[in-house]
């Protein structure tokens, strides 16, 4: 359904048309110094519009808090967030109204529900991740502030075009200093090129978001079943569009042996105690389903946008086989805006993962 | 933790030596007839030692059904069934009760918990997916009876050969005919002569399951979170050994064009009323994450195993950097029976799924 | 937490003072033609202010709907709804900020969260009912759409004054038109006498709200946990001021013996089948946690409420004993707000088990 | 369903009749060292047959353990136990087959289901309760352990005879000193007289259980829907013959104002520090719903059984109207071996909080 987490636990509401779009944030830590520039920066990051290269229609999203923080500081109740709706204009979408438009959710959800929001796109649309990335940017400052846990995600390929990322070394500032998200400057700009060819075309793209986590505590994970890759994957496979899930050595790993996929153990010193660490990092960082203190690297396929210029056979909900004409303007690539959702749900399933581990290892 | 599904749910327990290893079915519809020797059938096919291909170890692995079942039919209550350990000898574990064995689970498992059962690899061992076979295979029973929906899933890669399957028609004799589950007559062959090669080599090797759901209901999938593509991929990644998951496309997919990759739909026309569908599937079965009645077909990548015959730098509890010594005879591959895992975490999830969506489809 | 429901599930947020209070209703059956002023009436009915006898603050208490319903029908989507706090006066309260009232949350929800919202009650407020009452006006029209059920609740008794009420025949016209919400005619008006002298003593009363579901299916509660009776009680229990909950004969059933207490079924002839039934209704309306088709008749004991005018021994958080001086007006007993959120709870915890006995019995 | 907990989180399974029942206990605290003897004593206390004054069926009873204990501890993995189901006698209740019992789950089963394990009451029998009592011992010693807090349970009131009990110093010892478990010695003895007088009347009788927590660490509970007094509740009401929950002054708190009822805080002067108490404790141990370090108290109503040896008028599954004829030896009080029971389940419910709570406050 609409809730995610077991001991931080967010509820996202909303349709891309309509009143709102929001998120309550349940079993935050109280006493947080709430960094709301910090929300609205993620959710800046995560909206339509920001360059050419994504969508052209304006959104303002300006997040506004109405419950759970008190004199600036969380109060360990709900934390209510919502951007409102500012431009619904159902008359874009009266053409929408009776058709299925390939690969958008149009077909299922009528079946399922027997009727739908037609009006872009519903609660199927992107719009609906909005409450995600708030709630994932407030998951940040618990990471942060309680782990010293840094999670960043960015544009590793478009389309065939892949680009050359150290996770260890890797920026914020890099990623957001590409306009496409890519920190590799050599492969940044011909993404760009890609994403302007494919727009020209009225065609679209799509590609991979890496994402890595740093500094993640040992022991994070509860198998069998919330294994932390597990839980990984599922926020990952809720967002729209995404096709693929791999962590560490991925797809990839199988053209290996076990001698040269397994990653051997060693002992590094540091100041008091030695520390177990691994020489390679083919586990992605989660041994058994639970972290091992090694980076977390995993990789997500965002498929191309279903949402094209060019025309397409389809059927409408009458029995009628009809051409989709082209509408308009469309964003060619959405992976441009992906990485602040990427984030915000690997921070939200890593913060409901350090509650739950502190749970057990606070005695 | 251990209890994994929201109406059908399913709780495993067992460690893979010690007493027994089981689980509690729990949402079971009441009034199946329950085929107890289908259960068995999927114990066998999980089962190491069916062939010089897999473990050596014989397991006995007779499940027993203690509850919930009366009268051949069931209750509506959980159905508890368990598999006693038959053969723990922990002196045959010695040598490994200090030691971190790469690319385990045993050094996040003593960090996490400050203890583990370092016989075979305890909680962490694929002894644990016994109790998701037996429930799976009643959640086939289920899915045939209630919505003639079938699961299978099959060798769809070893190491570097790839099988050519064709997805609507494949079937679970061509699968159970081959040593390896790999249904192309072609490469099958060649996988065994690879798999014992890797024995030789005292290696091992990984490779991808592929699995088709045909027949599904329209309509299965509860978004934003609890979409079909989010539970599969939560499903498959809780297993040992997972490394990746895409459905559809999945990776491959993001080479494509919008235009390429969109499924056009049309109308199938049937005895008495037309039924939409797509003419390609690249979205794997699902859209906007609820199935649309095509094929639901996934693949789950497996690291090659992590038990090997090689010698191995590792660390041991003390702080000593040591070596791991071969141990005896190992199961090179273990994806010869991980079709059997597959098909039931997927029926898992599809019951689940069915009995939540009558929920509402039934007014 | 601040989820209740396993399909049919609320989330509730907001504090009594700061931006809003509200509710995310997930799990809303698809295509109900929301009545909003059937739920605006639920919230006049519960706010303060409604006439001498209750609170003089007044509160507008406006509900606005956000997502979740589409052209007059709900969507199946989380259904967000929120009542803006008009009236926050920080200073009215500045009294209260170090003081731990008797028998109020401060004390508790400072120590367990080391951070709290002074103004009027945070969290713990009774204004945090608000989004419980809007949801279950919703939960009543699933309730009275899909099976023709209906949930009624009145005072039964206020401090030692008890009612006579037919739970077969009582009307909401009937407890409507009590400013009471008591549907004795005799009693009623002793009520109010009772409640303007507690005014005037600056005390408080407590008492008892009985609730009557009629004309429930039989089937629904899932054992043994989620028992029908376990969920209403929970339900109840969770609101502010509860003290107990009992169904049927309750406490005083334990002064029977199994012979007089034991509800006899009889056949009761219909104009196809007969219907089974019980001579008396002892049971409340469930056997074996599960509704059998009589009327669920239950009582929920409220405390005085908290909030008195006289002064009172307390302590402060700097480790000071004072005395908490009289704070203006107050409300002397609140169980004439109540029945419209026992009504709303209940009828939540019934629409949650439709659904979950829909999942099984539509086969 | 069949599974209770957030982080502490049993999954019981098992009929009366049939191979065995038992339980899966989850999330237990790695480490603990586990006294199996503890667990089997509370199983021989809540068994039958341990006097005259209980059901004359022997049953054997004795525990298995068969997961997630290692060498004498916890591994932090489920737990799995079970009791044998012994002397299952089908033709012992061949004349039930197709009766539905006075206030017995029989009918509503059957209706729920469409089918019903009809040999001795089924998954509705107090059978039932073995597994929560072995999981019960288990956060016993977990709440033992990592917070020194103990519960208790006793009779408190049979039929119309109500013991005097001190709260603060009734100990295990004076209650198993009771053949009916009431540590008042005056009363003691008469209601072992009015249970005789119960069986030769072939009837039976109910009463009350209550149960107090002592050294209850300050601030368990999740407000606003886990509250310590809405779980407690659901915990009690989820328990076979249960009408009724009441914590603190409970229903009797009604005929007081707020001024006689409010519970007034003080410095308790301590070695280090001061501590606030209440000087009364009408709350019960909880406000706001959570736990305030006062005692927890609380009481449960039971019915009387409804098994009986006289004859009863009710109707079968074919539409006859019937008479239920004696059915042997009964059980004429259950009462006394209830406090087994609800101390496991207080204990379960604390555990879980303990585990919430300790999620939040060891940052």
């Amino acid at each position: 359904m609409n809730t995610f987490g077991h001991l931080f636990r967010i509820t996202t509401w909303g349709e891309s048309h309509g009143g709102a779009v929001g998120v309550v944030v349940d079993g935050c830590p109280p006493q947080i110094d709430l960094d709301v520039s910090a929300i609205q920066f993620e959710m800046n990051r995560r909206k339509p519009g920001q360059s050419h290269l994504t969508t052209p229609r304006q959104e303002g999203d300006a997040v506004e808090i109405l419950s759970g923080v008190f004199e600036g500081k969380t109060l360990g109740t709900p934390i209510s967030m919502l951007v409102w709706n500012k431009n619904a204009r159902p008359s874009d979408y009266q053409h929408l109204k009776d058709l299925y438009r390939p690969s958008h959710a149009d077909f299922t959800y009528q079946e399922k529900y027997g009727i739908r929001n037609w009006q872009g796109g519903g609660r199927a649309s992107a719009r609906e991740t909005i409450g995600r990335v708030a709630a994932g940017a407030i998951a940040k400052q618990v990471l942060r502030e309680h782990a010293g846990t840094e999670t960043l995600a960015y544009v590793k390929q478009i389309h065939t075009l892949a680009a050359e990322v150290d996770t260890d070394t890797v920026t914020l500032e890099q990623i957001e200093a590409s306009p496409v998200r890519c920190p590799d400057p050599i492969v940044s700009p011909k993404m760009a090129e890609r994403i302007d060819q494919a727009r020209r075309d009225r065609d679209s793209l799509g590609g991979i978001i890496e994402s890595v986590a740093r500094n993640v505590p040992v022991g994070l994970g509860e198998p069998v079943f919330d294994k932390l890759k597990a839980d990984l994957a599922k926020a990952m496979m809720s967002l729209p569009a995404t096709m693929g899930f791999q962590i560490g050595s991925g797809f990839d790993g199988i053209t290996m042996t076990g001698s040269e996929h397994n990653d051997p153990f060693y002992l590094e010193e540091g100041d008091e105690t030695a520390r177990v660490r691994t020489r390679t990092n083919n586990s992605g960082g989660t041994q058994g389903g639970i972290s091992n203190g090694e980076n977390i690297v995993f990789q997500v396929a965002f498929k191309p946008t279903a949402t094209i210029g060019k025309p397409q056979q389809t059927v409408d909900m009458h029995g009628n086989e009809v051409t989709l004409e082209a509408s308009g303007r469309h964003d060619p690539c959405v992976l441009v805006r992906a990485p602040a959702i990427v984030e915000a749900m690997a921070a939200l399933v890593l913060t409901d993962h350090l509650l739950r581990h502190r749970s057990k290892s606070c005695f």
